[in-house]
């Protein structure tokens, strides 16, 4: 194979988190997140909150962090509303279930919640005078970019905020992919505006160039108490924590994982337009990292030789939908050749 | 108000029974279960099922015994198939999540599900390559009769339980108002029927006519073993079993239940038909003890003074769905008074 | 058997209720608790506390109204402290920690805690400089009276509540047989005091003459908000909720429910007495209605053919620990009957 | 300060994984363990096994690879015996009570249990006829070496297997530490030993060198089935898993695995001798890398100044007990510093 466009994770890590480790491979430190290193990762994240007073927490992967903040916040009787598409509510083996939770599945085309939609859910639930019969939403779940590749303008976001502080439910963005919307072309929500407009979000490290990692961001005080007991006994809270601060520390060091973001983007962008040029349709229109055509099986077939991609959706007896991925480790010459092998649509 | 069509748990209990518990009040008995009386109310079942090896356990309510059920069949990464109107999806305030499990939710117009689309949601989860990312199909739950009141009949059923056992599946029955089925023109389904072609199924006393109480029947072997440490668990254990005892045996003497279904029965398709003959249509065609009709809001405002009944939906600007519900307890005379009120359709 | 003192649920329920439960049998009502009956019984009750703006909720059973508060009280890495020998840590089938949350058992030896042994607990948590690995305490859990009959004097339970307040920790007194510690020799707590130093408390129908039901009191306003969601997820919303008021509206009416502790109670003192004056020496010295002497196996075998009892602990080779307990129904002279099959002591 | 003797995960790796995951860094491979080098890991590891069919499966921390195998063998009313100073029961904020499972725990004076406490426990709670109102022993949790660093010897792990063979519950031992346990003298427990006399045991990396990362390797094929679906569930499938397949392809080449044992244990020993050659005595007597020894306080606090150590406890007004801990990266000259910092016994 010549190159693997399956997934955002195909590689191992940026070089320079790889250095930074091993610079500090022999420095003693304390454990379990209250090291040094997380303490400058920390700083580093808050420069771009713009003054908000957010906690910062360091947790290995996206399931658990996600798994974490969400049994934070809920009562035993409250659900969490998400995308019906969300990584929540399909890819994570029920582990908000686990947790004795509901995610409330709302219908989305694009990945996408509405306000509208957030607000009709809330209002019916509290309407009804049955309501204690059903689980309560507690909590709104998004993320950006959505798993489709999609992203949320600031207007739609603070809308949905708007929603959320009506009805006095905590907003949580995973933000999984979160360096690779900070490129996407329209794209108007930076770092600080989360910190405004959610009650928590959170910053990926693993599909963004480290090893693993996802840094939480607490906004809301009432969530930042005794976070740590949570972080524990769900198994996010990493021994050598440190690894942690040292990944977060370079990814939020000279930008790298903003250049990082562009430099997915970028490669994902030009495969988009590549493929347009050749005539090819696109199953949903994704400004970010991931790129999701609508091509002939037979041609998916022959560009599997040298290619991984994804197999997402048959569209047709005679066409599927596929993703491409980007990442730090793309090289533009392999997108090159990827779209050396697509002929133009007949 | 002259009577109340809400629900068909309006009023205590039939007075056989509350007699039967009047009767049996100081004999002193073996507590939890454990006593003569629900051994004879077990035996009694018992030989309604054609002589299957099935165990009868009796807790208190349909909550508890779905969740208690449910909760034992699955593992920790199994979720239960059910149609997205199913009781356990909507209206048990999340208790299947809360013992760590999703409810996986498929789409129905009439409340039922069939076969093939339980069949496809199965074969769909095996066949893909990142199923462990997902929540594993673990359980089918149909209800009978289902939360709209229509019915499985037994081609139905032994379809849905061929795919069961073809993908070793419990296949459990919650019969809530089990009652109701048997008395529904077209049914063809009977308890060593349920016996035969599921798991475990539910027998509802509360709804037909018991003060409380669900006898829940165990037919695979593999369920049977340990089932009342998962009843003391969920709570459903009642100290004074016997009371479950006595009134399950007064159910299954002299075909009181089946009589009680049936008189619930007759009062609803009274209703409908004379609903029918006064021009109105129905939301969805129920041969069992709930009525569905479509009623202008105009006319339901004015009945409202004499008749409760459940609003179920809105149709359009002018008309709702609303439920009846009948029981044991309903006067026939009030079932005339009741159409008595309702003048034909304009 | 003559008569069996394995329990105080060998009999179904004091007279009056039954009568209650007929003469309202055919009144229609709502349903889920939210009935004329059980507004009535919460406004007897509530005449009971002193003003206090307590909440009333019934369940349907003691396992159920203890996993219901203790669930609604603890975040999810908090746990319960209480004894060792406490009802929830032994004998419900881990239905604590089906919800999550660890029972922080403490030793005792009559069924007691103290305020100092719950405030060493509590202070060593916080102390301890990696206390976010180790669960916890987030409420305290007493049962009044004890599983060993023993119970709580006004100063003991005031302590107690002032550490719970010191540390800002819901203290829930678990009430399944409360009716008899009233009637104990130097019992000084009544229901307002309950009302006035616990968070929440319950009142125990079944072990006090009801077919079954806990009448579950909310003191702490920020307990009340959304309990019904908690009741009806953990299954302990009774459909029939009628009939849990009816109950302890009746139970409450004319000091019912004293005097059924009174009985009670006074039944097992003539029994201690008795043993006592045989040359018997007692387990523990309960002043309740549960009797724990220590007998002579074979003046126990000897028993055992008319009366039952229940085993409680070895104490040596040739002696038991054993539990005769007494109810509503225990007639006077069956506990002469048994006093007349024990012989002094040689 | 001169070194951090506090615990064994003060540093990051030992270099010869960080020059393996240097060196693999821009290849290519599957995602979530289903890698080459995942596979080369379970190779390598499987090699010791003596022909044991085991699976082997890579998760990242310690808690959760406890939580998801404990989750996994347990049915919801099981919970799982443990020595009351067992990490499970003190140390993980009640994640196993998360899963909604009781530890029970056991008494125990160094850390171990034996296979007659097993065994009395699990036959008692048969043996008892109302033995459905608690919690069933399902599981047995071992850790080889134990919180106080002591070691199971083959004979003793045998007599517990075949305790927990004759009553069908599976015997899971943690081995956060178990490459110091090789070491130890006296040792003559081997990894084929622990696949031919567990359920299932854990390798831990965290504490031997790696960066993190256990390898759980699963001897009973019931536990096999699925077992990526538990993973996912709690979090513990780590999306680069090629991580954990290179850091433990690196520990099982040339027996590093073993050396860093050894040279942990070295170091701790010489330090054990040392404080004994002075005078002291040691709390427990730990053949592994943890030392405890019982020291002055004005000592203590002396050398603080220039040593990290761990309060363990308080013994008398003059003395604690205290922990030194060793690791792959403890400099022997660090171990003479300490010990001459420490002056004979008075």
């Amino acid at each position: 194979m010549l190159y693997n466009f399956m997934n955002d994770y195909n590689e191992c890590a940026h070089e320079r988190i790889l250095e930074a480790i091993t610079r500090a491979n022999r420095e003693q430190d304390n454990s379990y997140g209250l090291d040094t290193r997380c303490e400058r990762a920390r700083e580093k994240i808050r420069a771009h909150l713009d003054g908000a007073a957010s906690d910062v927490q360091f947790l290995v992967g996206g399931t658990q962090t996600n798994t974490t903040i969400i049994a934070a916040c809920l009562k035993p009787y409250q659900g969490v509303i998400a995308a019906a598409s969300g990584h929540i509510n399909v890819h994570e083996t029920g582990a908000i279930e686990a947790t004795g939770h509901k995610v409330l599945a709302l219908p989305s085309a694009d990945g996408k919640l509405t306000a509208e939609q957030i607000e009709r859910a809330v209002a019916a639930h509290f309407a009804d005078e049955t309501a204690e019969h059903m689980v309560q939403p507690g909590m709104v779940y998004l993320s950006q970019p959505t798993e489709l590749g999609t992203i949320y303008r600031k207007a739609e976001l603070t809308d949905i905020w708007n929603v959320c502080q009506r009805y006095q439910i905590p907003l949580y963005v995973d933000g999984a992919r979160l360096g690779a919307s900070f490129a996407a072309q329209g794209a108007d929500l930076s770092l600080a505006d989360l910190a405004r407009y959610t009650s928590a979000f959170s910053i990926g490290g693993t599909k963004l160039g480290a090893l693993f990692g996802e840094a939480l961001v607490i906004n809301d005080p009432l969530l930042k108490k005794d976070f740590r007991y949570h972080i524990k006994q769900r198994g996010g809270m990493l021994a050598k924590g440190r690894l942690l601060g040292i990944q977060f520390e370079t990814l939020f060091t000279d930008g790298l994982y903003f250049e990082i973001g562009r430099h997915a983007v970028a490669q994902a962008q030009k495969l988009t337009e590549g493929l347009r040029a050749r005539g090819y349709a696109m199953m949903v229109e994704s400004p970010t990292n991931q790129v999701f055509p609508i091509l002939p099986k037979t041609l998916l077939r022959e560009l599997g030789r040298s290619f991984g991609y994804a197999f997402w959706c048959a569209v047709d007896d005679e066409n599927d939908a596929v993703r491409f991925c980007t990442s730090w480790a793309t090289p533009p010459e392999m997108v090159d050749a990827l779209l050396g092998s697509i002929p133009a649509k007949q």
